[in-house]
């Protein structure tokens, strides 16, 4: 059979880098790797292996009750805390992440923020449809609204006995006057806090499967939504994006931007900014966030944004007409933001693309006619569905031509799709923690992800709605991609983040300026490591 | 782009009959199966729409607690009831399933039969470490063993306060008197049942894990074997196996024995009968039954039985020679009954295949010597490891060139392992409700199957230890898949039926008559089918 296990061995090492020789990091770690980055691997997989048994296994001391099961990649809202704790989340904090190209605005500053941004404006109004008491909080979600100052009104609390269920209370007064046996104002942070945000008990006991907490996440976008889509809130949310996405070393924002509203609020809480002015806001905020950062010196931590036009995959075909001329209007005034056009939403209770085809050619008739480009980038897959719409959605956004595919969870099914991504560079924009929060998967290592890094699927990791799901910035998904694989490590890592620009719509020269600057950051980081874990270096 | 729709539709559906032609029932579902089964295909669809709706969806009347949440390939545990009462299950019931090829012996039988029939020998005996009361039962598993009459005992119940912790109670006296309000002898039966089977609490709450629910799964082995390894209950217990499997629809059986035990118990209660002795018996009743088969004009429903000699992987190397041997004096004397070799157990937590490579080697040399062939059919990829010790096992498997792969749960990451198994007819035993159970995968909709069967990986579908897991027979696995999904339908599961005689270890010969009997059941099936729906025929 073998003449001796020296030769089987030799064979298996053969057989095991052919298997792997597709993979991402499969140069760098078949020992051309140099010697400091393969030391900072050894390092970080030590880390991890350490933390697997002291943190996730069996001699952990973290305190869980009895239906609480620790284990590396575990249910995210469950070990967020734990995660935060960890010296492998350090690292991943510090980790150039690259670009970030799958997250919706508004989704993406964490709820304590909007709220403090909020809070700001008087104009901002809250009701309920009853009083809400100790029984009823739990069911009830506040309804925000910017008004106009004639119809500011003088209600005093939605917890009052004599508050008339449907008065607006200006938002800090409501805030102020919270009932003290509800928490006080305390008490309605965390009550709206629970209304745009998803609890653990939500994702893994009431509502869990992937309809029912659809359910509860679209509610989440629609009571957080006239919070956001109030101009002066909307412009410091964006700047908060951008820095906070800095911070956490995201150096460029490919984000979907929902465009259903045709107008937001102005201050004076009228429905009459359009999209093009906010466009304008966009432009201005980042120049203004580029500029701090050149006079701070950390011009390499932010190459810059673009935005994916994106509208609901629930309206009507005809209507869809206004959004695509829209689109191409907003391209033509900001040709350097419109980098592409989405329809999101729930692909398993929504249109197919199907529904779509005929106004979607005919965009991309109008765009040879014009002169211009603005490629679809389309969600598609994202369902446990096999030979459902949501699954077909993977044939259609191909068929298409889509530069990329948000989410693709289902693509593995698909050979052919591989294949074709594979050779068209189509990569796959993989949101880890949103998908096991929508309940696509229950753990990162039921996730497909390592099948598609080893089949060479040109994958992206993204946060998706790190709002909703607490996943702030990058640094979890990472986490939990690096914690649920002993295959990949720190180089797996730096490749996927590395690459990010190479599938994001920057044009050539910019990627190469991207990378230059990113191959800086990643040299720090690797200095920082060192400096960090001196003892375990050897 | 597309000079119109028709011509999109057209690029569309070549473009999926590319994607999925390597399927196993691309070239029937292509249109060429005739009309029949091409209406019978379709009234299966029909069928499963309604209930996808009716039982599993919004229009369900299947009254759940909050806490449960209904869809096609839910959890088993939870949906067996609901399972038995639909239509496609009574379908499946009918279906004929071909071979089984991966089941466990030991776990085949469902409880209430083998308690029904340790209950006939009175050596049978029972004990307890404490008194069993309200408080303790819970926590307290039965301990079984035959005893020599000399150490007959005279305790006569586990729940009484004389009971002395420790004392044999005869099984018959100790269920005859279990303390009514422990439930009196149902109480016993119940007690018994939740000690050898997974509950859904278990499985889906407090043992929600791969790691945590393989404890309670090894002890329900631990627990029941006593029972089973007693050769008057093993006999009747192998004959009960091969009558439920034919009354199931299966044709052909080829089971995995577990040799640990060098000897088991006779009549008399002493360990001494040989494994030779087994197959003696093993061999006798087959043919017993083929021949009441015969009688009843019912031949063409059972073709016969193999075993896959097995033993477990915490034996330390060189104690394997000892089964190694044995297995080869076992195919000496049974060269019709042993079809192959297997090491089994929870692959996470024992040791890797690369800890027995010089024996297995030697194993093959040695079969060379002697002019057998005893092929591995190794599990392998049990697991959601990447990378792990059980990921891996894969890469050996395939080196020491198995002939099938017990569960390869992780082969979807393996593009040249897949390549392989495509090339060399190495088909995965997939046990879908074995992986859901053991917590390798949440639900059916989860699964990798679906997604190897697109990558053209043969296929075949097992059942792997119904009686723990409640999916007795091949009806609730097949159900299961069917449900999943929307690209498989009847002929997909008869393809996966009629295929499976191919991946057998019966010879070319025996093959070709498998098959030819199995087409007769399938045309009898398709008559009852359509007898049964004349209405939906249409």
């Amino acid at each position: 059979m073998y003449p001796d296990l020296g030769e089987y061995f030799a064979r298996r090492e053969q057989l095991v880098s052919e298997d792997r020789k597709q993979r991402l990091d499969a140069r760098t770690s078949n020992k051309v790797v140099d010697e400091v980055e393969g030391k900072a691997d050894r390092l970080v997989r030590a880390i991890r292996a350490q933390e697997a048994r002291n943190i996730w296994g069996p001699d952990s001391n973290v305190e869980v009750d009895n239906d609480t099961h620790l284990f590396p990649g575990m249910a995210f809202l469950t070990a967020r805390e734990i995660i935060t704790k960890t010296q492998l989340f350090k690292i991943m904090s510090r980790l150039p992440k690259g670009a970030l190209l799958h997250a919706h605005l508004d989704a993406t500053v964490n709820v304590e923020v909007l709220l403090r941004l909020a809070l700001r404006h008087p104009a901002i109004h809250v009701r309920t449809p009853k009083v809400l008491t100790a029984n009823s909080i739990g069911s009830i979600q506040p309804e925000f609204r910017a008004l106009r100052r004639s119809e500011w009104d003088s209600a005093s609390s939605v917890t009052a006995l004599s508050y008339i269920p449907g008065e607006w209370v200006p938002l800090r007064v409501a805030r102020q006057n919270f009932d003290p046996t509800l928490g006080g104002p305390e008490g309605f942070d965390k009550w709206l806090t629970s209304a745009i945000t998803i609890s653990p008990a939500e994702a893994y006991r009431t509502h869990n499967t992937t309809q029912k907490i659809w359910q509860k996440f679209q509610s989440t976008f629609h009571t957080a939504g006239p919070l956001i889509l109030y101009l002066p809130v909307w412009k410091d949310y964006v700047r908060e994006f951008f820095r906070s996405s800095i911070d956490d070393g995201i150096s460029y924002l490919e984000v979907r931007i929902n465009f259903l509203h045709r107008y937001i609020f102005n201050e004076a809480g009228e429905e009459i900014v359009t999209h093009s002015t906010l466009l304008g806001e966009y432009d201005r905020i980042l120049n203004e966030v580029k500029e701090e950062m050149r006079q701070q010196g950390r011009e390499d931590e932010f190459i810059g944004s673009k935005i994916i036009y994106s509208t609901i995959r629930f309206i009507p075909p005809d209507e869809l007409q206004w959004y695509l001329d829209d689109c191409i209007t907003l391209k033509q005034k900001f040709p350097h933001l419109i980098a592409g056009f989405d329809l999101v939403g729930h692909e398993d209770a929504l249109r197919p693309l199907t529904d779509y085809l005929e106004p979607l050619t005919k965009f991309v008739e109008r765009q040879k006619e014009l002169g211009i480009e603005i490629p679809f980038i389309f969600h598609a897959g994202e369902t446990l569905g096999d030979g459902t719409n949501a699954d077909n959605n993977l044939y259609d956004a191909i068929l298409l031509g889509t530069k990329r595919i948000g989410h693709g969870f289902s693509l593995i099914k698909h050979p052919k799709l591989m294949e074709i991504c594979k050779e068209g560079g189509i990569a796959v924009e993989v949101c880890p923690i949103s998908n096991e929060i929508l309940r696509l998967t229950s753990s990162m290592p039921m996730h497909p992800l390592p099948a598609l890094i080893n089949h060479g699927v040109p994958v992206s990791l993204c946060s998706d709605d790190p709002a909703v799901f607490g996943n702030m910035g990058l640094s979890f998904d990472f986490f939990q991609v690096l914690v649920a694989s002993e295959v990949s490590g720190l180089i797996t890592m730096k490749e996927l983040a590395r690459r990010s620009f190479k599938y994001s719509s920057l044009d050539e020269n910019e990627k190469q300026l991207a990378v230059l600057s990113w191959d800086k950051q990643w040299k720090k980081f690797l200095q920082w490591l060192e400096q960090e874990y001196p003892a375990l270096e050897a």
